[in-house]
């Protein structure tokens, strides 16, 4: 059984031109976003943090991020993107994360302009950004700390999410390129893709935009791309159809007293040995 | 905000008399098993190696067997029943199991009788057994190592599953008790609950019976306890249904070209945030 | 074999009235230290950074800090008490490692009142402090995290060693204690003892105060005691006797062509057998 | 500041012929090995586990040992050899270290053919041999595993320390070789080099032989080279150095009161300050 490696996010993304990847919290999931055909795969912060039932607010830690990162992309040919919050706090740990995520073998990996401890975007409170300048000088530390051309680092402005508009976002997108990010994420939490859109259309910028259409779910791909997105993460509707799944089938067997009545909706033990490639792991003892 | 703690499995036992328990393999599943009404979680090795696409075979160590198990007893008010694979080794890795567990919070396991590194019993293949004395062995290792009165050791016969038969299962089943097992959990993986009833019919001990019903889903909870089971463990229809809603997500995503379609089975968000006590952890900042 | 368990550090503390402890990074250090009559571990956040060449500056996290304190605290008898930084973050940070660290069987910690991230207090550069009522805050949630009442919360201040002085270190150590404390550490790096005898002079509360006499070694433990101090902390000697010894060592086995002049200095294989407790461990199989 | 990466041993051991290799448990030891000037280190089952205070005894997991092994090689950039004790199991076991060491970027492995779980070659009892062609399969195994060419197996034979004499250990080396073997690594626990010496007189191969000179350490690495050894390993000796300076160093401050009269010996804090590399980290903040 031959071990598993795969492109790069760079590559990858220059191969096929506009990427949608799926929000993932570990491999079994990843690994299925492959199977559905996704090129790439959102190590989610909001999801690995509700996989352990802690807050999306910094509590976690670099440490228990990167080993979910690095258990999804030992397991799958698709590149992972490690969403990496703030960069866990100043230049310091910026560079040390570009250190440990693209020697551990992760080849992308996205940092936001929140304050360290944030606050999940979704999530009410303030949510307050650092300066311009502060955070642009994160996004050139980071790629003076890689090593090879291929890592490839996300800017993410939430200068949306905390209320100071598309303008602020657009200010803050393009000062982030000029620091050399390598793509530009902008969030929105807004019902609509109003927001996005409006960014979208005053993008100056050869660079990638990254979007994330959770609150405006109702926007095909085809048409985000067509408005200039070149990646639309789907970042937790797989965590959200895992809590649905699991509190009906939880729910089921208590009130019923057994779950025969819903095997036909679950995965067989062959759908998960299939998942676990044992047969090929079998196959080195013949 | 306070801290979770809660029962032993003893406890919950004694106190219930007959208790369901759900497989998991991470908070979030043991958290829903929880608020559905389970009793108790077990900590499946299928599933922790099942979220990891690794084959259930002895490949996860038992390191990450326990820090999966503590990362659900951290989060959850119900005890977790570890599933400790065969010990991991001989007498001296089963002691330092029970070291580690026990100190860890963790206030139940299980052990089986087959030869380390095992292989999942439901997978095709050879499933030999540790003769009957060495393994009852292990479980008075088990039970002299343990520092609390509270501890509680599960021995699991896998004789049927291995095809020696019921009356092998009931002699290691006797002997097992005989050097101080707190419960036996007998295994089968028949298409019907025929063997495990013939095992009921004829234990002869007040210690309790654990059962597993996977292959033979069609026996409610109230006739397994009917039947002399004290415990029966519903141990990966979590994992499946897990799958089940992942596989349909992300293919839908692909093929409809956005999530709208599925809202209405997601979850929302907030029921995310409601899981990981986001509003109890942001009142600490009032 | 049975199991190491002891006192919390309030209870040794209560017993001894006034202790030494002796800084560690890992098990060994750790059992060392026990076996030379220290009652108690320091779990060096300098050790620990610089067991993994990475600097004391809040790039190792809490993951791998309590990692550490625990694989500590489970081998030897005597309690760990925890350096964790500046908390790791705010209030929820705060509360939240109190949760993970006391879960975990760790009785004691110690916060400090900088800015994380932070940078080790004997590193050149800046060493700015929070505001005292919003350390202070951090301490209240620490007290009000604790499950347990044994758990016993360090405050220190970094008055001194950020150039603010004695009266601002007494200042914040007494609204520390109004806020919860269970005990004050004052550090200054001064060649002499005078800003800390000072301190102690001035102090008035009946809560402990800790002190670190790394800059100035010459002072005696039962001075330090008889000045007004509870307990004095031998921070990082072991730290760099090991960096001292490994560097001889390596040296002359390049330099000598083998290692037959040093075997006279180091220990024997039995010795290391015995830290490991092999024999004991063996009798689990006789 | 750029990230540290290197040579694999295999190129390191082409260019260099012949290589000394220092046994260490963390980045501080390798580190040092570093700068005296070994060209590779020895990521040591008897260091790691003496630094947990846990016997060598299969007791730590593959997790923890290539957590070990990942941890140095971070921070070198000399190449880690990484003490994989029997494979922790089958030849599923064995490939999935394969895929997981070569995936985390370590070089070089090497697995002994005892049984698992085995014991430390010193310590008394017995030490079991797996036969011959189940070992060989074990080798042959791990080489298809590997992903790179440059990926280094080391089979390592215990006859001589099993009691079966050194015919056997030819035997069985050069079976490994047949199998695949990159080197083979022949074990003596004798007082003196006799029985290593006759096997290296004997041994038919171009592959390298490797020899720890632990009990019969008055054997000059250049003697050792002239009688056919390709790698010597000082597996221990820092361990052990490290036990006697902790030891001496906490029981001087308990006996004298403080740590002065030790401070001559002790490394500095700017030493330490140095293999964290502080002065270059901080010039990122610059």
């Amino acid at each position: 059984m031959h071990r598993i490696s795969g492109e790069s996010f760079r590559a990858v993304l220059a191969r096929e031109g506009a990427v949608r990847v799926a929000g993932a919290h570990d491999a079994l999931g990843a690994s299925l976003a492959q199977r559905a055909g996704f090129p790439a795969v959102w190590a989610s912060s909001l999801e690995i943090s509700a996989a352990r039932c802690v807050p999306d607010a910094s509590m976690l830690t670099m440490t228990e991020y990167l080993e979910a990162a690095v258990r999804m992309q030992r397991q799958i040919g698709i590149p992972v993107v490690a969403d990496c919050d703030t960069g866990f706090g100043n230049n310091l740990n910026v560079a040390y994360l570009v250190h440990e995520y693209e020697a551990a073998g992760i080849t992308a990996i996205c940092i936001e302009d929140k304050y360290y401890p944030k606050m999940n975007s979704f999530a009410p409170g303030r949510h307050d950004l650092l300066d311009v300048d502060t955070f642009a000088r994160k996004i050139a530390v980071a790629k003076q700390a890689q090593s090879g051309e291929d890592f490839f680092v996300i800017a993410r402005t939430e200068a949306i999410i905390s209320g100071l508009g598309v303008d602020e976002a657009l200010k803050r997108g393009h000062a982030y390129v000029k620091a050399g990010a390598d793509a530009v994420l902008v969030h929105s939490k807004a019902k609509t893709n109003v927001q996005v859109l409006s960014f979208l259309q005053q993008w100056d910028s050869p660079v990638p935009v990254v979007v994330v259409p959770t609150t405006y779910p109702d926007w095909p791909f085809d048409e985000a791309v067509a408005a200039g997105a070149s990646v639309v993460i789907y970042a937790n509707q797989g965590l959200r159809a895992t809590v649905g799944a699991l509190r009906d089938t939880f729910r089921a067997i208590v009130a019923q007293g057994s779950s025969v009545a819903l095997e036909g909706d679950l995965a067989t033990l062959d759908d998960v040995f299939d998942l676990q490639r044992l047969r090929q792991w079998q196959e080195l003892d013949r």
